[in-house]
């Protein structure tokens, strides 16, 4: 059986995950609208320490002052009675029908204004939460056709907008941090800044980008067969990893958002161990909220939305748990250093070996044995089955 | 009929590309070896202008220093007949089973040291031959299992090397650039660097980023799910785009390397028309040679072999026209500017427009009609009919 | 410039393509609900000579009896007065949430004979109107999870279903025949029948098999990678293709519903060519309809719908005319034979050859020169290069 | 700890497996090449069953008569010695460049005569070592461009061939049944027959199909995005589900032949599930051999193929137990219950309902709650997560 979560797991989710009312594409709401303040209530009784949303998520759309100000008073009771805490808050510039040519790259400058003043008007509201982390997701900055969109233009408004709500946030002197979301496509034909590393990119160049970082979303990379670890430790290696987004997808094909672990196994695994157990020879490690970011599926009725909400937390602890054994095991420890995976911590060159002392070595070049190198026994199989078997509780 | 190509149009062949002897994964060969002196002089005669190669392809692996020096002064002479430059070398740190872990990111340092010494003893060669960019395609540096690689120490190896190639080109003052060649997949199960966008995230973090770009391949990043033009523009934007591989590829599946124009047509067609028209109102243009990197079908025999080569010069030359066409149409210049892409170039804010001012703006906000701009004709659909008409000289 | 649609193009439209008010899974309707009555005379004006129609999509879900009649009334004038014919009738069992588990394959029975009852009154319509073809796309008979669904019972069922359907129309002596509409995902996980080759599996299981065939759609076939004009030649050489559904789509990823030729504008050449050139020694052609099946993008207000709809059958024109002008191309034909494209069509036995003459033959074996026959020149991508150049109006 | 295989698990891999050198489309081997005979007697000692092989793998194409005779007599020697036996034999026509355009369905007919030839001739050799079943990868059948093949000459031809050979079977009275292997594409851009579905409507069309079924790969239907185990259940509701090959694919992309589970681990359970324990309501069930068709990374050398052998096998003894396990499990029995998977299996119909009482009961349509069959609870994804939970030995 699995433990219960407890505040050390840091759960949080998005408070439109378990709301999706599961109207799709092809299909109409199956399941009532639920209220945030019930879902802050449920989810604080399953184990989780976190919420987060979108202004509309809460608020619904065109409310009035006063209409806000009752909803939101209304949701920090709820909090306030459960101890729940709101750790991110992000802002929705995609449901919307002006935003149907995105929000900060849309062709249109009255909406791109628009949509500047809505973030912006939502990170007072993040601050006022003491929210740390605000995620920018811009589903619908993107094109489904290539003379539809000055590309030059288009990454100069996405960088000049979220560089002004950066430089509002230290005008303000809030502590918060951006953290933009990638995803290649859906439901622009392709959206701008498909991959970690699209995101990454376009931060290097921004005025503020000391407190503009990443959430990357397991489901989003892999929709572009890109290996999620592997996005998660450059983003860690560039110091850019601000906050996560679990779930699981089978393949490459439209946005599933299945329970984490419901999609590749194997590959959750893999990232619950970065999480956890950091790089095999230290380096920087993420030590922010686990959030799930997930839809319970259009079958489930409102107990399959909570049974699919425990569902996340009681895979990430189950994997957390093999992943502990899997880097403690001594023979997993022999079998990596047989790998040579320590060995890879060591620079290339030696500390303070020129390049002409290098140019110069023999050992470096002239006298290897390429053919001894060629046959080396790396043992990546047996490394990759002992952490399969951990993975499933084997050993 | 297809005009003959020009020196104007910088049609640059590697010679591996024409030399694949076709042998594959799952079968032999089908054609000879082709000699590099031979492709030159025929490359000449179907008026490429440029050829690139990569150290083994002129010199086989282990040939004696004599020998070497023997194969280039032949190679140079072939050159010097036919007018011929070289404008890229790259350095093959994959074929070798020494390098079958990697190369810069081996877990095996004695293979990264070699690596080094066979890269800087390339670059030599690419500065004698006044080659101007020097690739470099970390075909092997990746891993098919999460656990045998220490991704944080990758990254660091990875950057590691090119900044020490980087070093010595600039120590040395040659007048080349480094352009890094991104691959999602395939020879291993994931590569590092899978994008543009990682790419350019890791050339941030070099020492000596100002001589470091990218050289983006069509399929490569089709072989993601990802618009190879959308990430040129963002390697334009971020004037890192030092040279282009063209090709062919029929969505995601393994590397195709087919005929540029045989794999997505439209796409093709856009991607060329960024090359020659630039973005719609300005902003970096790419003015390097047209590279192309493909491989003839294996079904092929050596007549195939050169009709493949000329087709993708004519390809290219007929997308070009019908380019140049698109733009000069009025009738697209008023459907593009009915689709506000000229507006896209104008900043969200005034120049000078204050937070302050922008904030207590009414007009910017409270004032918007929202319907209206959710109602907006942006008339994409018929743009890209046009677009498509053009392609297909139908206007 | 483009010629008009004639009825010798017999080009068709669903109801539900231009009516689409752009809802999707991110964000709301951006366009006003169409009049179907609006829609065929618009229709008929562009040029189409047919429309087709889920149920709903004329009589909306829930309607009286009263309703019903009157609506259909209505429906029916505007057919007279613009000499627009229904060719084919599809029924909707997916967008309720009733149907969330599947319709002839939910693991609820009240659904699967609730489904099977609305299809039912929707056979005894498409006769009524005198449609020909009567689409079946089980968009929700799927999964995503593995041990949700007994695999063999859903087969089972999803044959009863069809034959159930099958059988009416027969006894009912209705001049109607059944085609069902693959697709991999979306929106469930996976969807039972994913491509042309398992819907053909299952109907050569039915008892009346005889009248039930495909309706294969461009960007379903493509969302699994596979070629789109290879399985309408395998859904012809099996006698199955009773109707089809052209648009577009961009690679793997979500279902686009493109214009027919945005999406692989190559492919879509090959299509058109088999479709109206038939193979080249000769097998079954398509005569039906061409039926669109695409989303005007929601970016497009109601201009842009129309803009859109023309869009497909100009394409299809355009690239009609270019296939013509391939196959006429004495050049082109010439290397069709230097291909061996036209040996293909002769048995590889002799008539009448028998095995035992065949493995006593040496010429067919032992006195083979198997490296001449590997170093054939087959001049593929000539061929291919020649498709080009006549696609994009270059011969 | 993994118990050890016993002649029940009924074991199987293809010398070609543990056999490939490594060499791959970027690089040269790493490993030696193996001789048969030892893979058989290491194999044995690992605790395999069977061993399968291509013509080719045990004698090299090309050797005289009397070669061949004495690499079989030695072969058959290892065979008696450890008790292996040969359950499958496969028949290379891929490697060698005359197959370059397929073997069946190349456009030289000379190639076709000799594909049959050297076919036939390893059906003998097949039946002389009292196999069981056929293999056929028709890998090089397919084209990467669309003109260059008659298509419906080549699905004419494919079968011919197949029935060709089905029909020398007969007549020989040998106890063989061919297996065809689908792929969706690599080596060539699209291959024939690319799915389960495509292979199973070809069947159906041949004169000889009641000896004709299917050998689906694990990692050949991923390649397309498709669902191994539900593709393996269509094959099973058809009745031609004869052999299976398992290994390991990480989404779509080039064909990665990784160990069992190593790729998509959930999937995999499911798929053992389906094989250890039939479907929920009975029907037909696979009772060959568990044979393993996946490459030794090239990183590994000769002591890395033992261990990915051994893997295989581990992999599957564990997912075997947790699947009997899961279906053991009370709780389990009581979702699949409340999820309505058993209630599948009973027909849509009545045993003996008519038509016209069906149409005639208001219980069926009229009558029916709408509303609240779209509320029911189906408890997906608590089922799923129990499958998960069981899979990864947490119950």
């Amino acid at each position: 059986m699995v433990r219960k979560p407890t505040p050390e797991d840091k759960f949080s989710f998005g408070l439109w995950t378990v709301g999706w009312s599961a109207r799709d594409q092809f299909g109409e709401a199956t399941r009532p609208d639920l209220d945030p303040v019930v879902s802050v209530h449920k989810l604080a009784e399953l184990g989780a320490s976190f919420v987060t949303f979108h202004d509309d998520d809460v608020v619904p759309f065109g409310s009035s002052a006063t209409e806000r100000d009752a909803i939101l008073a209304r949701f920090k009771d709820a909090l306030a009675e459960t101890g729940i805490k709101v750790e991110m808050v992000t802002t929705n510039t995609f449901t919307h029908p002006m935003f149907k040519d995105g929000a900060f790259t849309s062709n249109d400058r009255t909406v791109r204004r628009y949509a500047l003043r809505k973030i912006l008007r939502n990170v007072d509201l993040a601050a006022e939460l003491d929210a740390k982390t605000f995620v920018m997701w811009g589903g619908r900055e993107g094109a489904e056709y290539d003379a539809s969109k000055d590309l030059y233009a288009a990454h100069a408004r996405y960088a000049e907008g979220i560089d002004t709500v950066a430089g509002y946030i230290k005008s303000k002197g809030y502590d918060l941090k951006i953290a933009l979301e990638p995803k290649p496509n859906e439901p622009r034909g392709d959206i701008l800044l498909p991959t970690i590393g699209h995101a990454l990119a376009l931060i290097d160049r921004l005025e503020n980008s000391d407190i503009v970082g990443l959430n990357p979303e397991v489901g989003h990379e892999q929709m572009a067969g890109l290996n999620y670890t592997t996005g998660l430790a450059q983003a860690l290696w560039c110091e850019k990893l601000f906050h996560i987004d679990l779930n699981g997808q089978r393949s490459i094909k439209y946005d599933q958002d299945l329970v984490f672990g419901h999609g590749d196994l194997f590959s959750a695994f893999a990232t619950v161990d970065l999480l956890e157990n950091g790089f095999p020879s230290g380096g920087p490690k993420y030590t922010g909220p686990v959030h799930f970011d997930y839809k319970p599926s259009r079958t489930e009725g409102v107990e399959g939305v909570w049974e699919s909400a425990a569902a996340n937390m009681a895979t990430y602890i189950l994997l957390k748990e093999r992943a502990l054994a899997f880097r403690a095991d001594p023979e997993v420890q022999e079998v990596l250093a047989a790998a040579g995976v320590f060995d890879l911590a060591k620079p290339t060159l030696d500390e303070g070996e020129s390049l002409e002392s290098f140019l110069a070595n023999p050992a470096a070049y002239e006298d290897v044995d390429v053919d001894a190198l060629g046959a080396r026994e790396y043992h990546f199989v047996r490394l990759n089955q002992l952490a399969l078997e951990h993975a499933i509780g084997a050993r």
